[in-house]
């Protein structure tokens, strides 16, 4: 494939950033790589493993000369790295992020970027319960999506270059604005790992059933969960205080439908249940009808590469 | 592997008769597999399929003469099942049941079964979101917990004899008591049901979020939910009528986290949410030191055989 960028900087050097630096190896999309990290540990690391070209002591250093920035930190870390690097950034680079809310991003990072910057938020749909820079590895974009949500005034080029990226690294590419992302994300992401969580926890506090028996009969459905509630803690921690609306938007439904299920099962209402799991039951069809299934659990899949 | 039963009967014919069936003529556990499922489709697929070596009209027919009764129905048929085969049933043969929810079972089928039957309530920990003749696979119970919960008087020498039946199909056999075990499936697999049920129902509600879009992105933790969400009606509308008590409990308790966590991203708690990712990832990584964990999902698992 042919090369899309020349020089590619990773700010961060987790499983996203990671990734993409294998997947773009791989492919011959970028001529080099930069790299840095804020812990000397994965600098070390990634150097070791070698999937950047280079590795830099400080964000302002990895960014000089590079035709592409890429913000793989955590959303609350956004802003304070695109102040630092600001003063550094060639003349037409452009800067994305993976960041998994956008408009908290657009508002911490914007700001900073000078003219003549070409600003593309964007959001890999793609993770595995693990993290650093050992979890990365080239395929886990292949057949995921990854949105755009250009700002106001973003280039056209600019926005065709990147989508050539992603698409060269295996994802499709959708573009929508910032606001509708991140309510759909809430859906179909931020809440259900929420809940997720909560469910591991209260299977922590439990007394009555011992530890032992929950890890030990997880394959139940509680298993999914545990997998889903793996997920870096920072991160989530970032996404919830910077997706608050929708998600709490989306969460104070799904208390009222779970008050209403609970209700029936107290009042013993069985037509009411049966209703709603035969309904549930049609948006799984669709969703394999949509091609969008795989065996594959979402998170934690398979290492492939 | 030896034969341990010389005739079973399987009342129901659905994904975990059928498995059965198929699981015991691999192994050669069973000499003769009598069936009877409700529904005249049901009963003209399982003779096509053949995982049967007789069908018939009536559950009395089916039982007349076997070792082993399997009552594989939803637990809210369980009872009147019970009391139409009692008459028919030899002296000497063992009762047991496959439903999800156990104290529900004991006290709806006990009541019916005469003096010198052996009634061992079973409930093996496997599934798919699939169900019917036609979904059933032989290996669907190959290191799958089956937990027993005799009740008192069961005969020791009929419980070793049902376990060996068990583990001949692959599984790990358990035995507790019935109410401990509702208990206990209520944390890690009837509320964690319920839970993505109503998530599932939530993305259906919303206007805002077209249905196309929840489908299109539901890779990013959406989809666990919807596979979970898949699973038969009627059995879970059964599940929670009759394990009612621990289903609100665990509900209940499920509520007060959540709304600790909702509280948290409202006020803008970092350090809470962080501190509460971190206990829920230890969590899982208590699974993966326990050998329970596998790449693949728990429902909706692939099809191998």
């Amino acid at each position: 494939m042919a090369q899309v960028y020349e020089r590619v900087a990773l700010i961060g050097l987790g499983l996203i950033a990671g990734s993409m630096a294998h997947a773009m190896k791989r492919r011959g999309l970028a001529g080099h790589i930069a790299g840095y990290a804020r812990s000397a540990e994965t600098r070390a690391a990634a150097a070791q493993i070698g999937f950047v070209d280079s590795v830099h002591d400080s964000a302002a250093e990895a960014v000089a000369g590079a035709d592409l920035v890429v913000l793989a930190v955590p959303v609350g870390a956004m802003g304070a790295v695109a102040e630092e690097i600001a003063p550094f950034l060639k003349a037409g680079v452009t800067v994305t992020d993976v960041g998994s809310v956008k408009q908290a991003v657009i508002d911490a990072v914007g700001p900073h970027l000078p003219e003549g910057v070409h600003f593309i938020p964007g959001h890999p749909l793609a993770g595995t319960e693990h993290s650093g820079p050992y979890s990365g590895f080239a395929t886990l974009f292949e057949n995921r999506w990854w949105l755009l949500t250009p700002v106001e005034g973003s280039d056209a080029d600019a926005v065709a270059r990147l989508s050539a990226l992603c698409t060269g690294m295996g994802a499709n590419v959708d573009t929508m604005d910032a606001p509708h992302h991140d309510l759909v994300l809430a859906v179909v992401s931020h809440t259900p790992h929420l809940i997720a969580y909560t469910m591991v926890g209260v299977a922590d506090h439990l007394r009555r059933v011992s530890q032992t028996e929950v890890i030990k009969y997880s394959a139940s459905g509680f298993r999914d969960f545990t997998r889903i509630a793996a997920s870096d803690p920072t991160m989530w921690r970032d996404v919830f205080l910077t997706n608050k609306e929708a998600t709490l938007d989306i969460l104070g439904r799904f208390t009222e439908e779970l008050f209403v299920l609970q209700r029936a099962i107290r009042m013993g209402d069985g037509p009411l249940l049966h209703e709603y799991f035969t309904r549930t039951r049609a948006i799984r069809r669709g969703i394999i009808e949509a091609g969008q299934d795989t065996d594959a659990p979402d998170f934690g899949r398979v290492r492939k590469d």
